[in-house]
């Protein structure tokens, strides 16, 4: 089993996460989280988007929550953004990093934005070179890489062909989402080997949603492939929009345990990451979506016995 | 990935599973329960176990479970046994085939049988040796295989010496149980290399809980060390005992969802498995701790809208 020294992991709680809650969270305690989440260790944290509020009002602050945000040296705080008018809000939120997005499945970009593929390329195009022409590091996602839920599977070519166009136009790491769960190791092995072919193995990101429990056993696969960075939501904020009910993002505490216990550095702390975790959880009136979380309370609980 | 061409699932819900469930199952859902993993495609299911009912009062009614199963030939129905008072038990129920088990730790053995490592080999003996006389198979459970909850981590090589006892004393297949589920992919390679040094690899099975979330991910990497056996509890029947309210043995569902995506054979089917889960879970008042099977449920009521 050869492996990466080193992982970095990319969490995507306070935007991805928290803009599929039903209920939505105030910017204070948006900013509380962040916080938290960089005194774990994290180093890119997704803070939020700027969409318009009619489609995403859990995002409705994001520029007080950029606005409260007291930023850590070293700490990347990526924003969402879909089109220059997001641009706009960010580059005046003074963001250091955006997140641009399209999907490997033509029937997922248009009914999730409306506009084919190749479309989607003409408005991310002078996002990426907005934001790369006032030194903002822009990140791209690209969604539906192993399964689209109107069309079936993804042709693992189709997702290297978006892949490459996306690091053609600039975005420093392509994040590859499968969005709803339903990829297994060695689908997600060979995905990883046609993106790798055109873009390098290090600038990728596996953003895996455990909606059927696949996530840490493909981000184990994708590590044998060489990937370094994934992306995960802590205490799995962010239930799955195809499936009500099921799981969406991978849960960062159970991806960090699997580093911790493989020996793969990712400089943050469980105990802290677990702590950030519970207290969303709690504004959200729930409990982790975190096996890890789980267990590491009911230790606790058993201990205060 | 070199993965084995087909797997053989070892269903453990009705014992392993019901064992830990704070309800108790009457026979005839049990019974029902075995038929319809039989049905699913399940080769063998542990039926009950011949303990006193002082100790597993939801056991207390296998020789009712045996005595009413309508066997379905090329399926075994193996039930355990501690000891010669549950050997006779088990002849009298004519059961196929029996379990024993010890442990791979020297304090959980004497905390949770009351006997040295050494002194359970001389209790598993004669019930072997009397199973054997008649004709019946026996399968040899190894717990504390990675961590201990008493004493911590367990040398590979102490697991591998508790294993080769068992292979030596005639059992037919090795199940090597991650107990409280904190083992993680290299670890879980670590103790199968060690043990495949004394039994064949092929006459190893792995149990591994899921508390940590990590059983698929161990399933991929111990699949990759060419063991084609895994334990697993449908509908993730069983929670953990050494932390309450947290994720006992692994779901078949989300084992089985895994093997297919793989393309490795189990001859199991995902719906009828499925179906089986959500049957014994309304029988315990409760969703079944599966991923898999929460993912199937919600897209059928996303479907039914």
């Amino acid at each position: 089993m050869r492996l990466p020294a080193k992982v970095r992991m990319v969490e995507v709680g306070p935007r991805d996460g928290l803009q599929n809650e039903a209920k939505s969270i105030d910017a204070a305690t948006r900013i509380a989280l962040i916080h938290r989440l960089a005194e774990a260790g994290l180093t890119t944290i997704e803070a939020g988007s700027f969409v318009s509020p009619k489609w995403i009002p859990q995002m409705a602050d994001t520029a007080t929550v950029m606005a409260g945000l007291q930023r850590v040296p070293g700490v990347a705080y990526p924003v969402l953004v879909p089109n220059m008018k997001g641009l706009e809000g960010a580059l005046a939120a003074d963001c250091d990093e955006i997140a641009v997005f399209t999907a490997a499945s033509e029937s997922f970009s248009r009914r999730n934005t409306n506009c084919s593929i190749a479309e989607s390329y003409g408005r991310i195009a002078p996002v990426v070179a907005g934001a790369r022409a006032r030194g903002i590091r822009v990140r791209g996602y690209v969604s539906t890489v192993i399964d689209c839920p109107y069309e079936g599977p993804i042709a693992p070519g189709a997702v290297a062909a978006v892949a490459a166009r996306l690091w053609e136009l600039g975005c420093y790491e392509i994040s590859l989402g499968d969005t709803i769960g339903t990829g297994t190791p060695r689908r997600i092995e060979r995905m990883i080997e046609a993106v790798a072919q055109k873009v390098p193995v290090a600038k990728l990101a596996g953003h895996y949603h455990d909606t059927y429990g696949q996530a840490l056993a493909n981000i184990l696969a994708s590590l044998e492939r060489g990937v370094a960075v994934f992306d995960s939501s802590v205490a799995g904020l962010g239930g799955c929009p195809y499936a009500p009910g099921a799981t969406g993002n991978v849960a960062s505490e159970d991806v960090l345990y699997m580093l911790d216990g493989l020996g793969i550095e990712s400089g943050i702390e469980l105990a802290k990451l677990a702590a950030a975790g519970q207290f969303i959880s709690a504004a959200l009136g729930r409990q982790p979506q975190s096996k890890v979380a789980r267990a590491l309370a009911a230790k606790v609980a058993l201990k205060g016995k």
